[in-house]
């Protein structure tokens, strides 16, 4: 089955597919949209809305998530946060695709084991569970570990859903 | 010409749409689109999004208006209305609408004539100047308000540079 990670932001958008089968994970792609700041609103989103459409074409995963938010102190950067975050998770819906949101902590216990890890042990372990990745940017490596979340919890529900 | 103004929120967004022809205003129509709080984030901004296109598929509007947003104190629930902003705002831009965002003030300044005005002056002023109309409620009358402010700017900005 092929995830997507995202991070999204109205300014960089982190994406990142993986494929997982069971355990075995492999990487498929990781990027990075930007918008154009000297754009107007509408036209940034729109042109983050064809980006995820091309990548939902482009690498047709079934399912896709988001890490939860716990906005920051700028109400107008959470603003544009949700802003764009809003047209991400529609692109996903709208495909059909299955979308997860997860907290930060459950991210990280799922890639390195404990809630507790900081960034560069989550994304030391992203390039260590997706071997020979090279990772676009720190947002890219976080939408890497929010699909390896992603994975490892619909995984583990359908094995166990699967039991008697 | 027609506009449509648009009170943005996940719960639910106000609308409105009227047509306004040099100073004559007439109102289409106005209504509220609610979604199911019981549904998940992405179902939610897929129903959104979908009674968008549906509005500017019916009325077939040229031109499309929000209010800039003062974010309130609670970042979850900036963080809630940036996500449906930014899928309206995604609907009229994808559309090809003239997309305007108006300071309140500014809103209340084309309305009422003065920028200090409080809601219910807003509202009165609406049902003034648009005779006949049944408003659906007050984010409908907040989403007609703006666009009257869309249509007084717009009307004023072409005929001004019509000029020589």
């Amino acid at each position: 089955m092929i995830y997507l990670g995202l991070d999204p932001g109205l300014g960089t958008t982190g994406w990142g597919v993986i494929r997982a089968e069971g355990n075995r994970l492999a990487h498929i792609a990781n990027g990075r949209i930007a918008t154009d700041a000297k754009q107007d609103l509408g036209a940034r989103l729109v042109a983050l809305d064809a980006a995820i459409a091309a990548l939902i074409a482009d690498h047709h995963p079934q399912a896709a998530a988001v890490e939860e938010v716990f906005v920051n102190k700028n109400p107008q950067s959470t603003l544009k946060l949700g802003q764009a975050r809003g047209v991400v998770l529609l692109g996903a819906a709208r495909a059909g695709l299955l979308v997860g949101e997860y907290a930060p902590a459950r991210v990280k216990q799922a890639v390195v084991g404990t809630g507790g890890a900081d960034k560069a042990q989550v994304h030391a372990m992203v390039s260590r569970l997706l071997p020979g990745v090279m990772i676009a940017g720190p947002d890219a490596a976080d939408a890497l570990a929010v699909a390896i979340c992603h994975a490892h919890c619909l995984g583990t529900h359908s094995r166990s859903s699967a039991r008697p």
